[in-house]
């Protein structure tokens, strides 16, 4: 890679290391490993360590309720007598509201929406660090030190909402440094999703915000997660009505026709004329995903980081998912060498 | 009991077993055995069968996607590879709409809001029963050849929605029998339910109708399941404005603290003089109930029973939970009893 970009990566994140997840009606062991970011971190070596921003900017984002939750969840779980990861079992799917809720299983259900995104003891810590670690890779390029910069984040972000967690994410990571930029200055940023999973939480915390375009290219939620958003008519409410853009695609989709659909993506942004990007870059649109179904081969990966360096906007990349372990190091080295 | 009460129970109901529930983050044997219904029925034989009345009173409740989606939701699973029964493991706990939905998963969590409540491959035959066995029971009170007759239903209804299940609950019995009435000719029905859970289908299915009061006594959803619905405030919508009455309860209630909620219920059920009454009852108001946390004792569903009898109203009982299996026979005929 460049040696030259900035990159941000704090082994704190590691503390979140969930057992098992609930999917497709039955226990597996859970995907998002911390060898994903540990792999990563070696290969790219060395990384500026996170700086503590604080939690003001991440109260930016999500609701204090949905942050003290968070925080206490795990030992919440402990002193109701549960062994083992925090998960829910049922969902507020109809009249979500807030509620003071005594009970973990039901705050569980209130702050999240799937069962296979466990609270661990380390999720809190490996969260938080997450979120400073993006906040850290910003500040360069808020500075204008540095035109691109790389964020190393663990667990992902961006399927959190404001006030509730789901697919593997429990703060959003994106979302945090894109409102941020927005606090310092900038006053329009766009936020491209290029993970093979529909940014459901980013979507929502921007819905109704047209200072922050989001658009993403991911698998057609008719077949893949998150199901029940990411659909092609959802375009933003009220003042965001417009700055929503997503682009499903089928499984299978090959480098060429995922580039049309990202070239497609890049002309919405630069209609949109952001003063900064953040890109939400998941690795598993590769071939080899254990999890996902796309077709983009590592060496893909520079090409289509090319595509989104030539937009010329000053740039945040923050890791979001990729389930390839052993490939995962080789490919985000590959789309970083494309800026 | 008295043996001149007109009941109905059909055995295809039995048909549905489930093996376990994901509940408290993890498996347990699940609650709704067959032996529950088939005890009740061996206790208190003879019953009529159920006639087959048809699907259109049941659409007159649920929805046509909603039923097309429970009639086939195991095979579908079985052909998407799967093992067991099927369940969900994503919710749309935000933005919940009308989505054509290819992956049986992604429908599993649109059609319900928990993940206890498995489609097994006798859910559909079973739940059909039971919603035929509430409205052959509904029809001599209808006539008014009977003023009380007692619908032995499982699984239970009252959990279930308009479009979704939970809580070990398909169709809604208890709303299909309302509805039923409703439609011809009671001008004003009322659904008292004392199950311990709250029904939070029956509520949603009504919550804009002001012809159908509901009211519903059952243990505060801040502790106990479903959580998210059940809570004090919740008095209706539109015309249903002050036709919903939740009355709340502490764990660990005992019979006279019942019978005060369920006197201000009656007193409501009164004032709104329905000219026919619908009980959802459930048995896991037992002290002795595994799942359940409230004291009242077998001896007591008679002096419960004859309370709600009071009212004067010609009365369809439909079963609900109650999960002391071996209880529960003891505890139905002393609530029949009552009538």
């Amino acid at each position: 890679m460049a040696a030259s970009m900035f990159r941000v990566f704090d082994p704190r994140q590691l503390a979140h290391a969930p057992a098992q997840e609930f999917h497709n009606g039955g226990w597996a062991p859970h995907a998002d490993l911390p060898a994903r970011a540990a792999n990563i971190a070696d290969r790219l070596a060395p990384f500026e360590p996170a700086r503590d921003l604080g939690r003001t900017p991440i109260l930016r984002v999500h609701t204090p309720e949905y942050v003290d939750f968070l925080e206490h969840a795990h030992a919440d779980w402990r002193a109701a007598g549960r062994p083992g990861d925090a998960i829910g079992y049922a969902w507020p799917v109809v009249g979500r509201r807030p509620l003071n809720l005594d009970r973990i299983d039901a705050r569980l259900g209130r702050f999240s929406y799937d069962a296979c995104t466990p609270v661990t003891p380390g999720t809190w810590e490996a969260s938080y660090w997450a979120a400073q670690t993006a906040l850290t890779a910003l500040q360069p390029v808020l500075d204008g030190r540095e035109r691109t910069s790389f964020a190393l984040c663990r667990p992902p972000g961006h399927h959190a909402g404001a006030d509730y967690l789901g697919g593997y994410c429990y703060l959003n990571n994106a979302a945090i440094a894109a409102r941020a930029a927005r606090d310092a200055g900038h006053a329009r940023v766009a936020v491209l999703d290029v993970d093979y999973h529909h940014g459901n939480g980013t979507q929502d915390i921007f819905l109704d915000d047209g200072s922050v375009f989001f658009a993403s290219i991911h698998a057609d939620p008719a077949s893949d997660y998150p199901f029940f958003w990411g659909h092609a008519d959802e375009r933003g409410v009220g003042e965001g009505e417009g700055a929503n853009l997503n682009l499903p695609l089928p499984r299978g989709t090959t480098f060429e026709a995922y580039v049309a659909a990202l070239d497609t993506a890049l002309e919405a942004v630069a209609r949109f004329d952001p003063s900064l990007l953040v890109v939400s870059f998941g690795a598993d649109t590769f071939e080899g995903d254990p999890i996902s179904h796309f077709r983009i081969a590592t060496g893909d990966y520079p090409r289509l980081a090319e595509r989104i360096a030539a937009l010329g906007r000053p740039t945040l990349i923050v890791m979001e998912g990729g389930y390839a372990v052993d490939a995962l190091a080789d490919n985000v080295e590959g789309f970083l060498s494309g800026f």
